[in-house]
C-alpha cells in the first residue's frame, strides 16, 4: 500500500475541512474528543467507527469512557499523517452525526 | 446503587481469581492488557465486553490500538474498587477467551 503524506504546507487547509480535529503537537496526527448522551450512544458510534476503518484498512487508537471517546488518528507505517488518516477522519465524523449527544 | 467496596486486606485473594489483572499503582482500579489476532478479533471483543457491560450498568475505561486492547476498571462513583468491577472484569475475560489471539 503506499501512503500519501500531508504536507507540511497543506496542514491548515486540510484542518479547515475537519471540524474539531487538532493536530497533535509532533505533527504526526490528529486527534478529536467525542461526546455522546450515554455509552450505548458512544459505543453505536464507535461500532459504526470500526466498520468503516475495516473497510478502509486503516484504524484509530481510541480511548473510551462512558460517553467520551478520544480519537487519535495517525499512520503507523510511515510515522506520519497520510491521506489514509483524513478518509477516517471523515468517516468517523459521519458515524458521530448519526447519533445523540 | 450500592458499591461493596473491596477491602485492602481482599485484594491479594481478589487478584489471584482474576489471572493478568493488576492492581493500578493508586489501588482504586484493576487494569489488563488483552492481544489479539487482528482488529476485527479485537473489536469483537470490545462489542461483547460492552454489552456485558451495558448488562451490568458498570462501564470500563478502554484504550484499543489495531490488536491491543488495554482495559482500566473502576467505580467512579465511589472512587474505589468494588464488587462491580469483578463481575465485569470476569465478563470481560469471558469475552477475551471467546476469540482468537
Amino acid at each position: 500500500m503506499t501512503y500519501e503524506r500531508v504536507a507540511a504546507e497543506d496542514i491548515d487547509q486540510v484542518l479547515a475541512e475537519l471540524p474539531g480535529w487538532e493536530l497533535r503537537q509532533d505533527g504526526k496526527a490528529i486527534t478529536k474528543t467525542f461526546k455522546f448522551r450515554n455509552f450505548v450512544q458512544a459505543f453505536g458510534f464507535m461500532t459504526e467507527s470500526a466498520l468503516a476503518a475495516e473497510r478502509l484498512n486503516h484504524h484509530p487508537e481510541w480511548f473510551n469512557v462512558y460517553n467520551r471517546v478520544d480519537v487519535t488518528l495517525t499512520t503507523h507505517a510511515v510515522s506520519a499523517l497520510t491521506s489514509h488518516d483524513l478518509k477516517l477522519a471523515k468517516a468517523i465524523d459521519r458515524a458521530a452525526r448519526s447519533r445523540s449527544n
